[in-house]
């Protein structure tokens, strides 16, 4: 890696080098406020999801701003935002392995560390590594609640796998976490309100027949930035795990937003230099597939009317110029919205962080690469 | 970052933690002499592409093998790749802005470096730089030959540019950089053949016109791993800058290769385990969007029939398991052939190398992030 970084503090945003990864520091306090404000009095705690900023600086900035803890998906993950300084983490995923059981282990010797399971077998796996480390593992039972990833059956599947955790001397089962993924990106309104309450039943029904065997099952976890407020007033879940409200993008600004819901504003940019301005109509940037994921669509252009970023090879973007658009000029920086913010984060090293057009700090992307 | 690496010298594959970037040495030192070979008394100068790769230590093998020099595509991943020990290298890239050609112009001290051009205002803070700096730089004019992306018009527009090099006294025109991107992905041979010989006779051309003007214009480079024999049979193209085929992809695989060009073999991998197994017709893997960049397609699971990695997310990778075929177990590994090699590899810190399923060595992904 090059050693020298792309923007020093105090500069103004234009003179940052590109790409970087531009973060709007008010734009993101008035997120973490917002989301603040909106779970206040609704008896649900927030533990917003990591995986999206993985940043131990933004963590630590939650748990301020209310947060009990926050989720990682890997044990890697976890362990980078450990060594941050944040004391409690709940994977929200299973962990599978001899070598990964172990490391999650030893993890909980340092923080509070919970993680999910939907398999007897890796049950038993969990219990024999928090057995060797002398800990007690909080274990959530995953059930699928509609969005066929990973996940046991609600029901009674998840009561056997509840007996099961119960039965294991260095397990304690701590809840359920039922997640709709797929859910967050639902375009409408009422079919996303439909899928969430599909969900609360089954997440519901199976909390009930697991405590109705003498098994204790307090925490409800789950929802994401999509879907948040309607977990939240559904009695049903008493923890909530958004991430991508910190920064949001391109994808979760095509959902249409309930009106009393709180609107988070786009804070995450990736700043590009145009590189080539071959013809009218087409310039070139500097910022490709290696710059902002592509999964879920294009990149937008910020507040540049008529100019479009067309496509996107490893280190280019074309702009396509509308006739009677301002062409953008050679050199000129222009900032894009990620299409998805969590896989653009985590191609950058570092945060360049700005406040009224200056650079003010730069905070490491602490987990990136953080995969196993 | 996590400080634990997913392998250490010496252990079996499957031992290696999960998601990983595995590559097979066998299969990349084949690769490395196929190219070797193919260009082989043709009179073409071989300077593969180090974007697909970002390596140091692969980048001194491919001189070792017979190379000139490498390509990159951004200042960071050429002095990345110049503190690893590689001492010349073509930024394929124009290079625009007062810090990046500082920048550039510093590098060119301590190597041999050369860069492309397709606007005269670019070429005069070049020169600047340069002169700055008190060093010659090597500029290529970028010709549009048919990818619509960077690049002056052939003919006319190129040869005032040339005249406008030839008059800085501290740029020199090495030739032009004739390189059409979108014609390595096209499927069809004939379609392929026709869309290199459309270039050819601009490239031609357009070098006849500025030698006729009395500027030497010697080099003209090019090509990637799907034509590169089309170029260096063309009589044309001197220098040719394949990349991918040190590790191929699934996307490239896709292409109809003639008869008689080499056969690169798959050497790059990622290798995934299996964390959930929660229906007979589904498996899901710890390798999603920030494993395996999906921009050219999922990832193929490699020598699994009617095992298909069917859909990503940012951490998950599910599976569909055909009828009669062997589900994965929990906890299986499974190599995946990524859909597009270059963006996989920018993902990753380390190479896990493996030899006859041995971790032999680990390389650095030297220049990973290099973005500006």
């Amino acid at each position: 890696m090059s050693s020298i970084p792309p923007a020093s503090i105090g500069i103004p945003l234009d003179e940052v080098d590109t790409p970087s990864l531009v973060l709007d520091l008010d734009a993101l306090e008035r997120n973490l406020a917002r989301m603040t404000e909106a779970v206040k009095g609704s008896g649900v705690r927030l533990r917003p999801h990591a995986k999206s900023h993985k940043c131990a600086e933004i963590a630590r900035a939650q748990i301020a701003a209310g947060a009990v803890g926050v989720c990682s998906q890997k044990v890697s993950e976890a362990e980078a935002l450990v060594a941050g300084g944040v004391a409690d983490v709940l994977i929200t995923n299973e962990i599978v392995g001899a070598k990964k059981t172990a490391r999650l282990a030893r993890l909980a010797r340092e923080a509070k560390v919970a993680v999910l399971a939907d398999d007897a077998g890796n049950v038993a796996e969990l219990d024999a590594a928090a057995r060797s480390e002398n800990v007690r593992l909080d274990v959530f039972i995953e059930i699928d609640v509609g969005a066929r990833r990973c996940g046991i059956e609600p029901g009674v599947p998840a009561l056997g796998l509840a007996k099961r955790i119960a039965a294991c001397r260095n397990l304690r089962l701590a809840g359920l976490h039922a997640y709709h993924g797929s859910a967050q990106h639902v375009r409408g309104a009422a079919e996303r309100r439909a899928q969430i309450a599909a969900a609360a039943e089954k997440a519901q029904a199976t909390k009930a027949l697991i405590e109705k065997a003498g098994i204790p099952c307090e925490t409800i976890t789950g929802a994401g930035t999509g879907t948040f407020m309607l977990e939240s007033a559904s009695r049903v879940w008493n923890e909530i795990q958004p991430g991508s409200y910190v920064f949001m993008d391109a994808d979760y600004n095509r959902n249409a937003w309930e009106e009393d819901w709180p609107r988070f504003e786009q804070s995450l940019f990736v700043l590009a230099s145009v590189m080539s301005v071959p013809a009218r109509d087409r310039a070139v940037l500097d910022a490709g597939l290696k710059a902002s994921s592509v999964d879920s669509g294009m990149p937008l252009v910020h507040e540049r009317p008529g100019v479009e970023y067309a496509k996107a090879s490893d280190e280019h973007g074309v702009l396509k110029i509308s006739e009677g658009a301002t062409a953008p000029r050679l050199g000129e920086k222009i900032l894009l919205v990620p299409g998805h913010c969590d896989p653009t984060v985590n191609l950058y090293d570092r945060f360049v962080c700005v406040r009224k057009g200056k650079v003010e700090a730069l905070w490491a992307v602490t987990a990136r690469g953080a995969l196993w």
